[in-house]
């Protein structure tokens, strides 16, 4: 990526329009969780005036305003998108705001499937006005087929796992190398998506690669991350059952060649989210990925990590506990509880490579 | 693809220069093995005034010679491009030849990463002399992310997998689907890589496909190809062991949603080619394949294709028995033995289904 383009050093507006707190909004609700202090304020017409916090619960003292042109005045260097368009087509009406947005000499990182840096007209404005559009999910050019080059890094290589989609595959990774970083060890993050990008700077979005080339998408992930890093945490994507995205997930377990796997899962979650398929198991989930990772590379689930959002604390505490009583590992929710349980399961294991 | 360009209605000529017989040009081993009338010659100037039988043992009558010019006495239709250029591009000399091919109002056919029919002077060439430049690898547009609606064809789907790459996926699958077809049956071959999809004259290339999008590619293969069948028979890719390729084996597997599975293996293959890899005992590979299989739809392996091309003919024999033995299956070599032991597997499922 272009480096004038870093997130974190951006005064960001996101793009919500219409959506904000609801799933297509995602993307936002991650950056607001993770760049609280680089984005300035965040558009969504229908929640005007509130504060972010009123609608997501997270995101105190970040404004909700009804246009970009009521944001100008905070400022801000880059426009984030932060919703999907329904039909994946860039819409007539943010088209203007992108232009807009350009105009004011803010950079735009998107994670559509559209590559807005393919756009002529964007591209000519953006050029004008000395700005970069970022597109998150444009692969890099000249990705190998994998080669095992994974498994020669000297780093401790965690690979989070799921039992579907959008159960906290992301935000697990991200709060144990948080949490890691805080314990005074050198670790580092690896994207794997869009919105782990946007909010860590850098990653492959590996389902927009060809899938001849996705597991060299996560063998080169794991090479640049463990450069200077004691681990890396790699964000998960998908699931083994997912009957659209599980070579995207097998692609990866086998590209990055972890040494150890944390199981994602959202125990209210009965089937395959939007197709009938039920989840099996839990513990049949986790052999599946053990059984797969074996031939190229022996990795253990070592921790699992609940997504418990629509849960009581105490229906929480009781799913935790489920958890554990089956699998026998440590069982935490990130979010609610702290990553404690998963940053000690972790450690345990690091030291056992060197 | 354009209908004037079916490679099964065209005189061709296939490019092997440097390369007959060598594993860089199974493309023209298999157009010679599955086209025998329709290839009218094969250019290769180290093996120029050969029969291709003498390097194949195949394609009796089929002429080797030095050069384009030689072979335009055969009035060709068609050029077939039957090698991979090392480092992916295409090479200066063969530019030359594809020039002269199209002058000579020929389509071309290519399985090459690189897509020709994106090269605007081929493009403009090909224009002018009214031909097609068919890149088979090129994915259709608009492949959806796969939906489970593989799963409702009235066919019987069969999907042939397997321990690695190139050990007869594709050729065990064309070989069941001709003698289902000689038994009687309405039965039809999916293809899924650049040379099946040469020799059928339809399919999609899956691994050219984005990993998004890939196991939708898969379904949209068992949609179009049990339309007015009653047998599909959908080539496999790769394989659940593989480092590289284990994520387009996965999206296959869930996206084609097959009742019955063939299992395709090369006995005196110890590694993953080109890697370290062990490949695991045959009853342990068929476990994944069928562990897989069944949180999306279950399904068994019911016959195993052995390749033996490289075992005495006793060797072959004791391999297909252990097989047998080891799995309580039907095996055989399609190639030395004939599939009829697998056909006779797949009628025996087939009524199953109705």
């Amino acid at each position: 990526m272009d480096q004038r383009a870093q997130p974190g050093a951006q005064k960001i507006v996101v793009l919500a329009e219409g959506s904000l707190g609801i799933l297509e909004s995602k993307t936002a609700t991650v950056l607001v969780r993770y760049l609280p202090d680089n984005v300035v304020a965040v558009v969504d017409s229908e929640n005007a005036g509130k504060d972010v916090s009123d609608v997501l619960e997270i995101g105190e003292g970040i404004p909700v305003v009804a246009s970009l042109s009521e944001a100008l005045k905070f400022q801000p260097t880059m426009l984030a998108i932060g919703i999907s368009p329904p039909g994946g087509e860039l819409p007539k009406a943010w088209r203007e705001v992108l232009c807009e947005a350009i105009d004011h000499k803010m950079h735009v990182m998107s994670g559509l499937h559209q590559f807005l840096s393919e756009d002529s007209e964007l591209i000519k404005r953006a050029s004008r006005h000395g700005t970069v559009i970022w597109d998150v999910r444009k692969p890099p050019s000249g990705l190998p087929v994998a080669t095992c080059k994974a498994d020669d890094v000297n780093a401790t290589v965690v690979l989070t796992v799921g039992a579907d989609c959008r159960v906290g595959k992301m935000l697990a990774g991200i709060e144990i190398t948080n949490a890691l970083r805080g314990a005074g060890l050198n670790a580092e993050f690896g994207a794997t998506g869009q919105n782990g990008i946007m909010v860590w700077g850098w990653g492959i979005a590996i389902d927009a690669v060809v899938s001849d080339f996705t597991a060299g998408a996560a063998e080169r992930i794991v090479l640049s991350g463990s450069q200077n890093h004691d681990v890396l945490i790699v964000e998960g994507q998908g699931s083994l059952v997912h009957p659209g995205y599980s070579g995207v997930t097998l692609s990866l377990l086998h590209g990055s060649m972890p040494d150890a796997m944390i199981f994602c899962h959202q125990p209210s979650r009965k089937t395959v989210a939007r197709y009938s398929v039920p989840l099996p198991p839990i513990n049949d989930l986790i052999h599946q990925y053990e059984m797969l990772a074996n031939p190229i590379k022996p990795a253990k689930v070592i921790g699992i990590a609940l997504n418990c959002f629509d849960l009581t604390e105490f229906e929480a505490l009781k799913a935790i506990k489920n958890a554990e009583d089956q699998t026998g590992l440590p069982a935490t929710d990130v979010v609610r509880f702290g990553s404690g349980k998963l940053v000690d399961a972790v450690q345990k294991i690091h030291p056992a490579k060197r």
